[in-house]
């Protein structure tokens, strides 16, 4: 599987001129890495290719039976040029994971770094450079056979998309209001929370519509089974800081271990901010932030980094968070975090990778 | 929506000569129905073209967040040549049911019914005439808008694909082994289980490979919350016949609501058999199976229609129903409901609608 090869687009797209202006998600550059998986042979024929539509049967079990798997990480062009990419290994290992759960063969996390660095480098005039900006890169798994009927396919495509987006905080980091979802499970222990799969998202869309019909902008899902423990936010995962101490949900199979989440945990302990990972009662929260102890509330995920939550609503309760102002752990996690993500600060836990 | 657009394949495959081995989901007709959905435009442009790739973007929803539903159900030829549908209806109402929980726009069951009459007429040579063959028809629902991000899709593709099966029992009815599920979990009430979407299989895919090991042949899911309720099998719903009473799990939001499931409770009523929707949970079927009074157990689905089950094992626990054989009432359901489907029985409540 040493060899990747390239074939270059002859018709290059447009850049966005207006970094200013990025969407999230709609813009994809020129190439795309792509390669096959079959049983008996393994995963091969990594290549370059142009971007572009993918011939699919329309019985391919993805379409059917949501065999997916994907991962969501950045690179950030530095201001002296180079590009850097956070923890890439971490996401290729989640991919793993998931892939375990999905009956989906692994991947070389080794190689993976590799293709990506290839394809980086081929695009590397689409990661863009306003501050704030980056390339959002989205490696996914789906399962091609053309076959109903409900087995793990025998063929796969491995697939590398990539997008310049903006930054997420154009104005400023806003705290969200986020809304305790008691109707809607996105999963539960036994399910496939704790692997990045379509299908824990399309269970999220109902209840997200619901919420932004109700002007809140993403849930926070409580546990399937006793529907008290908090868990994650749509696309994050929760932290709250009581009484100084910062407490977040431990992984227990049903939500998702977030890399930004593992990066907050190190940085807390590096500083020496006493964090705790353990089960959370939403009562407990409620307690907390009647009592006046509830300091601060964030989300962790690559698009936002660090999202500080202003208000949760659960119920007829509304607890509104730090007077719904960013708090200063908040503000110190997302500075350092981003710093280091755009080189601007030390990187005292080695955690970016330089794409060349 | 009233005109459907025809267009016929100039490359006809060959059509398969041995019906008594044709395989279950793996060979496609020539042509398949397919209908986009445009926000602010609604379902637009259905057409019957020849069967084959779809282009897809490979930013498409649909193979990230799994934002997709699906339908199954058979059209079946008579001795006398007539091609009949088996309450297609209530598959297209089910397929509203599952799109309102996936954020995916309704279809109007009506008009699906006329597609699929028109799309059947074309295919008519497809569909195999050997005793217990049929030709399987999946509808679905798939999101294509290139866009990363978690949102419902602004675009979707409605497509019918047809598939000529064999016999699922070719040998005869044969009782299955069934692998009463501990430590996976399909979904649970607030998630989509009710739904016929692609993340309740992929849930299941690891469950069922474990299954296939230990040499059964499907899954028995509990319910995700207490993990005592029996919920369904695999690609079926489960019934037991107790002291003579047959009892069903209860449709509570996390199972399916089997077309089949509901035509057997319809049955068994007509013929003044008594039978529960209820809970169910697992130690009171191991128990009524060592006091001697769990008569039978079946599983039913569109694909086997009524599938005896000899064994069921739980743990360590094996319960063997029946002596491993088929029961008189399985036996009598299956007889019934086949001999409806393929027009060898009178039709008493009004459930096949000839394709002309
Ligand atoms: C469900 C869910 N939880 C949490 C996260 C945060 O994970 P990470 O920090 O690796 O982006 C994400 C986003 O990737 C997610 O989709
Ligand atoms: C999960 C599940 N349960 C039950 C069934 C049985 O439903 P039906 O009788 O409509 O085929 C199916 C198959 O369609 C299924 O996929």
């Amino acid at each position: 599987m040493a060899e990747i090869s390239v074939e270059l687009t002859k018709t290059p797209k447009k850049k966005p001129q207006d970094e200013h202006h990025l969407p999230f998600g709609d813009i994809f550059t020129d190439h795309m890495f792509l390669m096959d998986y079959d049983e008996g042979q393994g995963w091969h024929d990594a290549r370059i290719v142009p971007y572009g539509p993918l011939p699919i049967d329309p019985a391919a079990m993805v379409l059917h039976y949501a065999q997916e798997v994907f991962e969501g990480l950045k690179a950030y062009k530095t201001q002296d040029g180079r590009i850097l990419l956070f923890r890439p290994e971490e996401n290729f290992k989640r991919m793993n994971v998931s892939n375990e759960r999905l009956c989906i063969p692994p991947i070389d996390p080794a190689f993976m770094i590799e293709a990506l660095n290839k394809l980086i480098l081929v695009e590397k005039d689409w990661v863009p450079s306003l501050e704030g900006t980056s390339l959002y890169i989205r490696p996914f798994i789906i399962a091609t056979d053309p076959h109903l009927g409900v087995r793990p396919s025998h063929h796969y495509y491995f697939i590398v998309i990539l997008c310049p987006v903006g930054a997420y905080y154009p104005e400023g980091l806003n705290p969200v209001k986020i809304y305790v979802e008691t109707n809607y499970v996105r999963t539960v222990k036994g399910g496939m929370g704790f692997a990045k799969t379509g299908g824990n998202y399309a269970a999220s869309l109902k209840a997200q519509d619901e919420a932004h019909e109700q002007e809140y902008t993403q849930v926070l899902w409580l546990d399937g089974v006793e529907r008290k423990y908090v868990e994650e936010v749509g696309t994050m995962n929760v932290f709250f800081q009581i009484n100084g101490t910062v407490v977040t949900p431990a992984l227990q199979g049903s939500i998702l271990s977030g890399i930004t989440r593992k990066s907050t945990i190190e940085m807390l302990r590096y500083w020496g901010v006493p964090v705790e990972e353990r089960r959370i009662t939403i009562d407990e929260i409620a307690q907390v932030a009647d009592e006046g102890h509830l300091d601060e509330a964030f989300g962790t995920g690559t698009a936002a980094v660090i999202s500080p939550i202003g208000e949760l609503k659960w119920g007829e309760k509304h607890m509104v968070i730090n007077s719904g102002e960013i708090g200063p752990l908040s503000h110190r996690l997302y500075d350092t975090l981003t710093g280091i993500q755009w080189g601007k600060h030390p990187d005292p836990l080695h955690w970016t990778h330089e794409v060349k």
